[in-house]
């Protein structure tokens, strides 16, 4: 298998450019799956406190460590700041938590998770707290995002953490928070596919030496349980004919297009999946190159669709954050 | 002619809900421009630093009010804080510069043109500033959002101007300066016309009690002195044949469709004109109403296409404020 490229990011420190993201992991297998995925080679694990799989997720990378396949510090450990806990005095507690879940003592890079503080939630109480304080109701928090990457800033200070970002940004905040950061975001990690090309939103990230990873490379079949109506109404795209054509002029799968498109896009991909055969397959596609013709052709499926908005999981006219 | 709807404010004044926009309106015209428009009717003036015309505007409503048109408080007076400006050390002395231009003693309401700080310029060297320091060279600032609406909010303190508010801002940056506000926008203002539906930015100043005002109502009409790509590649919506279809139903020029899509949505319209038949036209556009299906019909247009970006009138890389 070639070699895992890295992108390096303002930390000083080295990502690795293609890793296992950890959303929707069910919990009874998700300690299998990040075991399996070290073994499949992957290094880099993309988890979050909303994904509610931190504490099992750690104990594939603890059996995984034991039984030799890899060292703490050869792996990339992701993990993200939930908007329940934005306040000054919730963050270091928190994460804290996320680090005894993982049963490590430091993050490679923890990021804000979405641009917006909600109230806190006590974890005592609930957790992960998700979007509703109780039913259905979204109560906005006080936090600032600057209060709250100083607080970031802070966790890197003790050494709980070795590079910070954003996820979910937009260029206003990030141009705001680029004024007041004593520590420039590390990355910033985005909705990325075909349907969502964000091209403007890269050329600002690549200007400022911000890395960017893309999740749900797939489009929408990364919303498939959602029952999303917008997912209805667009084409798959592991099954697009367009895609499908291309993939076979490199005899690859559809799947390994999608991604070559956007580490070739220079992005870093997290696709996820359970199956060890699909692991290594995703893991494969940097093993080959799309030319610039193909690329353009997948970039040109831009439709400006983004999947991932409160809006389309729960009715709320709090949370309008992509408008 | 029916009366002027307003729409009451955050702050407690009402603002005209027609108005007129100054925007390319040329210096030598414009006295003349503001002085008919007040004859017609107009009573809200929108103006701005950037477009270069505050003096002359001014000389409009001197002569009106000399004339005894009008009186200084029946007017609504809109001026916009430069992006040069944002240090908290330059906004006061910049929005007296911009009374005293204008010749009155406060704004109605003055609002951040732009959610991005560029470097100073001294107004003795370069008035209006623009975007370019020099040359081709954009030069970012350092002031955050944060520090700009503080001293934004100073200027209500000090009496130089009775509502503040911001234009060109999207959600994530709302979201965070409505944490920090001690006085909370009471206007946005935003590209919107039937390309550009923005619906869900209206949903979230409605629910957070911001009246929207909608510049370029029109669309690629608005921008056609600048010979951009992307007005050739749509149609004119002045010339459109479902807009003239409808316009015909009422037995109403395809203007005056246009500019009432955009009120009966609940959004202030600031058109320009320097022809006072079309002025009258224009302010005309609220006595008659569009049908639901007729609103629905235009809304239907939307393909997110914004014309106004920095980067559609110079290259840059440093200015992707809508990504």
């Amino acid at each position: 298998m070639a070699p895992v490229p890295t992108i390096k990011l303002s930390s000083g420190y080295e990502m690795p450019q293609v890793g296992f993201g950890l959303w929707k992991v069910d919990n009874p297998v998700a300690a299998d799956a990040v075991y399996n995925a070290i073994k499949a080679g992957y290094r880099l694990f993309d988890g979050a406190c909303d994904y509610g799989n931190e504490t099992e997720c750690g104990q594939g990378v603890a059996r995984a460590i034991k039984e030799g396949l890899v060292k703490r510090e050869e792996l990339f450990i992701v993990s993200k700041l939930w908007t329940t806990f934005h306040d000054r005095e919730h963050v270091e507690p928190i994460a804290r938590k996320q680090l005894a879940d993982w049963g490590v003592d430091y993050f490679d890079l923890y990021l804000i998770h979405f641009p917006v503080a909600l109230e806190y939630v006590d974890p005592a109480v609930r957790y992960p707290p998700g979007w509703q304080y109780e039913g259905d109701e979204i109560r906005r928090g006080k936090a600032t995002i600057q209060e709250t990457w100083t607080a970031m800033e802070g966790l890197v200070g003790k050494g709980l953490v070795r590079s910070i970002g954003i996820s979910n940004f937009q260029a206003q905040l990030i141009y705001d928070l680029l004024r007041f950061a004593k520590i420039r975001p590390a990355t910033l990690q985005i909705e990325h596919h075909p349907y969502l090309v964000q091209q403007e939103l890269l050329n600002l990230a690549k200007h400022e030496g911000i890395a960017v990873t893309a999740y749900s490379s797939f489009g929408p079949a990364s919303f498939k349980r959602f029952n999303m109506e917008q997912v209805a109404e667009v084409g798959s795209l592991l099954e697009d004919e367009t895609i499908h054509k291309i993939a076979a002029k490199y005899n690859r799968p559809a799947s390994q297009v999608l991604l070559r498109w956007a580490t070739q896009r220079g992005l870093a991909i997290i696709p996820k999946t359970v199956r060890p055969p699909h692991m290594a397959c995703n893991l494969a596609s940097i093993e080959f190159d799309l030319a610039e013709e193909d690329i353009a052709t997948i970039s040109a499926f831009n439709r400006g669709i983004r999947f991932n908005k409160p809006s389309h999981y729960f009715p709320t006219d709090l949370l309008w954050i992509f408008a």
